[in-house]
């Protein structure tokens, strides 16, 4: 079984224990997700990006930063069983995508996607 | 090599290929993890809920869904992969977590938070 | 004094009064917006969609939805105050793109954009 | 007729003509809004905080920074003409309690919510 299957497996007796399935369609997920993620957004409004790798690793803070990780990771896990997506294997697809959509020798350096010749 | 390491391999040499760590704040991420949630969200946002089982497995929607779910994967991989974070782990331990706020017999089909006795 | 104005007065002196002009840039703001559009998305996640029209309307989720909304209004309004971005102009002329974007004709029950003869 | 009024006036004949009413339920419209505020939040997330001011103004962007701004008013405008939420009025009273929730004294300069006694 594989690390993602492993945490996949728990969360589906977790989500079956409760008799969660009748929430869990894929639209509501998504807005799991969005939600989940806002939260993360919210940690780290006000800190400055030159701090923020301090900041993500500061006592304190780092139980809030590893708790919303895990909670967008845990609404993405459950959309992809849902929706059967195969989480490793559309990342390493889009990887392959962007490669080519950011040529390194263009892309370099710059946060911008370059102009596409063929469109 | 786990199946997340080999992720986050691919995803560094993509990233230092193009020289894009001085983006690559903890701050950043959490914005571009935030809007890929949005751009999952927005696919589904007219579709009805118990509708949206098959929105997604439809042959012309799934392309898009796959996508947006990669994007999402990718911004939390680098988010973790600069802030130190053990996805897997963490996951585990918030599941044990949920485990305790959400006990199976008091939250049974019910999507709301349990009262907690001891709070 | 416009009724923005007015709002748009109060957060001023709100602002002025805690010294929070520092936090506010842009970027900030942005992210605070978002995250506040996350929170009102959280109250939503269960609910389904035929029944959301009443449930806004209960009594007992009114209060949230409605602090919910005004976090979300004031976020906006911070923002559009420090990019000098006149909301009620930037709305009426996004509403008539959208009219062009968006024929009567063709959109009407549609939630997809038209077909665009031009591009 | 006030300014909130006659934007909302727009937006409801702009959504009749379309019949797009039976795709705006508070869910839905929960959803346009978190997505559009994800898409201003695109735009800003490889700026720096400090240059994000003069960046919202630089003529390329400010055309892009006006049309989300006026996508994410848009939808929290359908919003509350759906819910029934005066907008103005839940901002005022929002104003009030952050009045309370953030004195002066205690949160000038400071970015966290102070401790709260009463709690």
């Amino acid at each position: 079984m594989t690390q993602l299957e492993e945490l996949l497996d728990l969360l589906r007796s977790f989500t079956a224990e409760r008799e969660w399935a009748k929430f869990h369609d894929p639209k509501n997920l998504s807005m799991l997700l969005a939600s989940e993620a806002g939260e993360l957004l919210a940690l780290l409004r006000w800190v400055d990006g030159p701090a923020s790798d301090g900041w993500v690793r500061d006592s304190v803070n780092r139980p809030k930063v590893e708790a919303e990780v895990a909670d967008v990771a845990i609404a993405l896990l459950l959309f992809c069983d849902r929706a059967g997506v195969d989480l490793s294997e559309v990342v390493r697809r889009k990887i392959t995508v962007n490669r080519r959509n950011y040529p390194a020798e263009l892309a370099r350096g710059h946060s911008t996607r370059p102009p596409r010749p063929e469109e």
